[in-house]
Formats: C-alpha cells, sequence, structure tokens
C-alpha cells in the first residue's frame, strides 16, 4: 500500500436550511458553518439547501484553502440545493434530477421549484477512486397522511438505480444528505438492500452525538417541534452511507453529530444537526481474502429474497401512487371540459339578442380559459406523473424478475450468479435497527 | 469460450415516425415493422419515435415469439418513445431524460412533450452483460440557424456523462437511436470522442445500404424535402454505434440501411430509413493481448488532447446558449412587470369617478393577470434552462481540468494515468470521416 494513501476519510453532512429571507439568522449560521468546515477540515463536506448561489459562493471563499475543490449541483428553479467541498480533487460529476418532486401549485411547500436531485462527485483521493454521492429526498410534511409517499418512493428507486449504476468503477462509496426518511421506512430499505450502501450509525464503533442519532431533534432552537410529533425525542433523516469495494474495504469508527446548540454561540448550525463520520480504508490486493464480500457468500440467496420483499413492497406504494394520480387526472380533465363547455355560453351568448355587453362576454370568456387552460395545465402535468410512476413500476418489476432469476440460481447451485456482475455487490448483509 | 456464446449480434435501429393521426399510414407502416423485426429476428431491435403506447403493445404482441424481452420507456407527456425488444433477457432499465429539450409553447414542434431521454437496458447475452442504449436527440428544424443547438448539446453532454458513468461494468456496449446530429457535427465528435464508442458506419467491413450511409433521402416517400436542402442526396442522422471491453472485443462485420422504397409494398417503414448492424464478438481472456485498448497507449496524449479541443468547442457553445437564455428571461421579465404595471390601471379605475363598467374592468384585470402570469410562467423555465446550462458548463469545466492533468501526466510519465480508471476507456482513437 503506498505510503500517502489516507488511512481514513472524514466525511461531514449537513442541511443547512438555507432559504434566504425566509430561514432565521441564514447569514450568521453561514458564517458559523464556514468556521466549523475551515476548522475541522473535513476530506469531503455534503450540504445540501443551500439554496442561493450567494452563500455557496460565500463558502467557496471561506473555504479556498481548506476545500480548493468544490461542485455546486444547478437544477430547478431555485437550483438543488446540494454542494460539495473538498480537499481532494474532483475529477468529474454528474447530476440526476429526480422524475417527480412535489407539485408547482403547491407554491408554499417548494418542494418542486428546488430541482431536487443526486449529484455525484468523482473524487481522487490520493489515487483511490471515491464516488461521492449527496442528495436530498422530498419532505414529509405529514406523516399520518404522506401524499407524497410514491414520490419519496420513486425518488430512493431513482437513487438507488443511479447509485447501483454508476459506482461499478469506485473503490468506495460515500453517500450523505438528507433523505427525509426514518431509518426503517420502505424507501431507506429499498435503498440499502438494493445498493449494499451500509448506514454508519448503525455500523460505527463509537458514537457521540444525539440519542438514537437523530438529526431533527426537539433541543434545536430552529425545528418546527410540530414537525417532530409524535416522536417527542427526534427523528433520524440526515445520513452517511458507505459501501467498499474489492480494492478497499470501509468501516466506519466513530460517527458524531451535532447536538443542537453550539458551545460558544448563540444560536445551532441550522434546524437539521450535522454528521461527521470517520471511515477507515482498509486497502487490501485481494478482495477474496478481506473485501468486503468477504465470508458473505451463504447470505446471498437470503439477501436476494430480501431485495425482493422490499421490491414487492415498493410497487405497491407506486402502484398507490399510480391510482392516486390518475384520480387527479380525472379531475383535471373535468375542469378542462367544465371551462371548454362554460365557453360556450358567451360564445352563444354574443349570437343572442344583445342583452349584455361586449365586456361582459369578454370577462366571461376570460373565465372559462382560465379554467380551461388550469385544466389543461394540470392534465399534462399529472400525465408526466403517471409516466413516470409507470416507468418506475416497469423497472422494478424487471429487478424483480432478475431476483428471480438470481434466486432460482442460488437455490440450484448455492452461488446467485455465474457473470461475477456487480448486482451481486448489494448482497452483502447489512444490519438492521431496533 | 462456451460453445453457446454468440459469435455475432444483430442490432437494429429505427425511428419510427410514429405520431397516430399525424404520420401517414402509421397503422400499415407498424405491420410492415413487425413483419420484418419477425422476420429477420435481429438480438435487438432499437426503436424511436414510438409514440403511442398502443403501437408498442401491437409490436410486443406480434413479436412475442421472436422477442419475449421489451422495455419501453416512459417519461414526459407523449412519452419519450424510445422502446427496446430483445431476443435475450434484459435484466434491468433505467432511464435519464435529457434536462433541456425544446420550449413547451413551441406547440407545433413538440419536442418539449415527448420527453426525450436516453434508455439503458441491460441484456444477459449467454453470460455476456451487455449495456444497451436508445436515444433521440431534439430535432434540428434549421440548420442555418438553429436556435436548439445548445439544446442538443446539452442533451449530447448528458448522453456522453451516462454513457460514460453506467458503461463501466459491461462486457459490450450498443448505443442506437436518432442523433439528430450529421457525422461530424460537435455533439456527435463530442459523443465519440468521449465515450469511445465507435461508429459502426465508419468502422464495418462491408456496407449495404444508401450512398454515404444516409438515413434520410429524399428517394424515401415520406421524408420532408425541405429538411434535406442543401443537402440533396440526403443526411446520416441515425448511428448505432458501439464498444468493446477488457473481456470482449467488438466489430462491425457488415451493416445495412434500407433504401427508401420496400420491395412488394407500397410505401417505406418510416420517413427514416432502419439500420442493421452484424457485431462480431471477439472474445478474450486478456485484454493486454487482443482487447480494445490494444497497442493504443501511444495514442493516449493526441486522444486526450483531441478531447480538450473537442470539449473547449463546446463550452463555447453552450455559453452562446446561456446568453441567448438570459436575454430570453429578461423578455419574459417585462412581459412579467408590464402586466403587473397594467395591473394597475383597472386596479386605479376601479377607485376613480365611475366611467366604465364592473365587467370592462373585470376585462382588463384578466388581460392584465394573463400577461403577468404568461411572464411568470416564462421566466420560471427560462431561470430552470439557465440552471442546466450553468451546470453542463460547470460539468465541461471538471472534464477539462480532469484532461489537462492528465495530460501533464501522460507528458511526464508517457501514461496518462497509473490508476486504471475506465475513463482512459474513451482514449482509443477513433476513425475520422471524410
Amino acid at each position: 500500500m503506498p505510503a500517502e494513501r489516507p488511512e481514513t476519510l472524514r466525511v461531514f453532512s449537513l442541511n443547512c436550511w438555507g432559504i434566504r429571507f425566509f430561514s432565521q439568522l441564514c447569514t450568521q449560521r453561514y458564517e458559523m458553518i464556514g468556521e466549523l468546515l475551515g476548522r475541522e477540515q473535513h476530506d469531503i463536506a455534503l450540504l445540501q439547501e443551500v439554496w442561493s448561489e450567494k452563500d455557496f459562493l460565500f463558502l467557496k471563499r471561506k473555504l479556498s484553502s481548506s476545500h480548493p475543490y468544490t461542485h455546486y449541483f444547478k437544477s430547478g428553479v431555485f437550483g438543488s440545493g446540494l454542494a460539495v467541498f473538498s480537499k481532494h480533487r474532483i475529477q468529474d460529476a454528474l447530476l440526476y434530477k429526480y422524475s417527480l418532486n412535489g407539485y408547482p401549485y403547491m407554491l408554499h411547500q417548494g418542494d418542486w421549484f428546488g430541482g431536487k436531485a443526486v449529484g455525484l462527485v468523482i473524487v481522487d483521493i490520493f489515487g483511490l477512486k471515491a464516488h461521492v454521492y449527496v442528495t436530498h429526498l422530498h419532505a414529509e410534511y405529514s406523516r399520518a397522511q404522506d401524499e407524497y409517499l410514491p414520490h419519496r418512493m420513486v425518488q430512493s428507486w431513482e437513487l438507488l438505480q443511479f447509485v447501483r449504476h454508476t459506482s461499478c468503477g469506485a473503490d468506495l462509496v460515500v453517500l450523505g444528505g438528507d433523505l427525509n426518511m426514518h431509518p426503517q421506512d420502505l424507501g431507506n430499505r429499498l435503498l440499502r438492500s438494493h445498493t449494499g450502501l451500509r448506514d454508519c450509525y448503525t455500523e460505527t464503533d463509537t458514537f457521540d452525538g444525539c440519542e438514537d442519532g437523530h438529526t431533527l431533534i426537539a433541543a434545536n432552537h430552529f425545528s418546527k417541534k410540530q414537525d417532530l410529533i409524535p416522536f417527542e425525542k427526534g427523528i433520524r433523516i440526515d445520513y452517511i452511507l458507505m459501501k467498499g469495494s474489492q480494492k478497499v474495504s470501509m468501516k466506519c469508527e466513530s460517527l458524531s453529530t451535532t447536538k443542537g446548540p453550539v458551545a460558544n454561540k448563540p444560536y445551532p448550525y441550522s434546524d437539521h444537526e450535522a454528521l461527521t463520520a470517520e471511515l477507515a480504508l482498509l486497502h487490501s490486493e485481494d478482495s477474496r481474502q478481506h473485501g468486503s464480500s468477504n465470508g458473505e457468500d451463504s447470505h446471498t440467496a437470503l439477501a436476494v429474497s430480501e431485495q425482493m420483499d422490499v421490491v414487492a413492497e415498493a410497487r405497491a406504494v407506486v402502484k398507490e401512487g399510480l391510482c392516486q394520480t390518475e384520480a387527479l387526472r380525472d379531475k383535471a380533465t373535468y375542469l378542462m371540459f367544465s371551462g371548454l363547455l362554460l365557453l360556450l355560453l358567451p360564445l352563444a351568448m354574443a349570437f343572442l339578442p344583445c342583452f349584455c355587453s361586449f365586456s361582459t362576454l369578454g370577462l366571461l370568456g376570460a373565465v372559462c380559459m382560465s379554467l380551461l387552460l388550469s385544466g389543461a395545465m394540470l392534465y399534462l402535468l399529472f400525465t408526466t406523473h403517471i409516466k413516470v410512476l409507470k416507468e418506475t413500476d416497469d423497472q422494478m418489476m424487471l429487478t424483480s424478475n432478475d431476483l428471480q432469476t438470481k434466486l432460482t440460481g442460488c437455490r440450484l447451485s448455492g452461488s446467485p450468479s455465474s457473470d461475477g456482475s456487480p448486482e451481486l455487490q448489494p448482497l452483502s448483509p447489512f444490519k438492521r435497527e431496533e
């Protein structure tokens, strides 16, 4: 192993809550975040909700010596909010914008306007090829009645597909971000089981942070207390996940979170807690001796079976979303046709003996036209959503069939496939929480 | 080499021109296409512009015995139009929708409504892992004044990034589709040089088809003759590209195109010509002896230098697109503010001594509101486009810097990098046409 290769990689992740003129004390908090990053000098810092490019540029200037390599992912109207700061050279970047991300008419929620996405940067860490992903999924506004569950499920699927298909040449994989999902939520299980990514919180040797690793806590000055009901202590929705390769296996040596208030500062860094992971890189020339798939062959049939179960659960959610969206499209169709029918009214009146003025007719016409156009735009929107949901279901079905084939292969031969394909990487068993 | 592994792979690609109720003789032509595919039994058929799912389902039924594995990529309002029919098992599918794809208000062009994308299917060909891509890029409506050039450039970039980052584990790579670019157009050079994909037309041992491989020809009954000006003979915009791996190297043994009229049929299959490639798969246990990168090390510095030049050219186009889109956003801003100012007029009139009716005020208000809303929506649209163009430029800059680092490495050591990264695959020299 070359001497200069690092033994550990320090990774930081924080949802910065950076909505200018809305998030409290935004400028002051970016000052604090900049100070923290400059002082701590993590190898890689993954930030979410850096909605304003000005704030990114402020951090970029402030961290120009500690983190000379940066990428700010631009997408949607406001941007993706995703930013990466790295001590090591960023070779390449790629962005995948999620196909489903809320509704444009939910102006007060704003998710649709931020082009939520997963960003990938390929970082050269002394000759090791690290694929580092940063993402932020759609918010959960109500856990009891979560109308965005299918959207988040599609996002989870697209995230796992993106990671699975772009991480094949990586020596190590790190994913950080705000998944807006609890640890055992379906989307989270789907992501972990199909990518083989392991959750640093459940894997770490030592942990220093909020109880149960919570990243949204009542003790945080900025957190909205109603978001935590019925989880009084807090919830864990921010993650650092990791995966090694045949060349390098990874181990989380320590994980820490901030705990709300910051010493010597009047307020926390954000409404979310920050995560810092120290990841040990165990180099190995021969994966069959020390690699991540070491001694795991006996588990593969079980793992494939688990993957199948979780995909089946996810498909049910997507199908439910499809029904809901088809109902919404039907409503849009009614609106459109109501507008069209009502439009006949002023047209008919124009040909009747004139009992109302040109202006009245015009106003009526304008109202009908606006109904018609609104209906048409909503129809287009929901049609697009239906296409995305169907595509996701089709992809899930393909994966499900493929897993079935592998499972049959496993049962026949005791190993899932003979082609050594990277799909087998996800078969590493992962710890279950709680 | 196992006996059952195929020696050749037969790939078909056709833009089906399947706009129901608009494309001439659509149903009859799908009958003909179905017959052709059923008879020819290509390993993989890649279709574009299958806009209607009904037509896909018709083909699926018709080809259920010859091509039992299919995937129809769903995206946008009308769909992506992309379909794959395969004799071999499709293990997985992934879709990347292009971020920039025309304007929604160009209703008569319709590109925006078809969610143009690149689709990937992973096909198991007797244990070989084939990554098969199908795509369709934005149309070129005017070569002299091509306002969509930046859109197609972004699409080319996203296509190459997607192929580069998802093809790493493949034994062989095939890309087919309608690129809407001539062979030496910048986007095409960018794609080939950065992915290492080789054009079957320039690589083939034998060719049987239209002069210069044209796929849009005057002799085709359906082709619009004004699209061909000033290229009287025709243009080549449909392609089959290929790339081997360390395990398998690929060679195009023969390529053919249809030539407009079809024997014993009253009309052609489509307004485009179809392509059929026979690709020889040369299995190799040791790439260093027979692989695709065989003996090419001496060319890498030159290839890196060429890649840098072509990225620089592409960045210039993206920057030009950025200026144009910023100007469009400025116009949208004026429209929005005009609507807002005019809205003050009926509001002021409402408080003045009443010289006009409620209806007149309402009509005026409605006109102003529609101006304001149109302006706001266009502003959002162009802001999104600006974000995409900036992101593309940033990614291109990263790649450019990375190539510069590699070039320095090449010149110092005579080889571009020591980590054996898959980025080096694109360094294989490619033939230049004409």
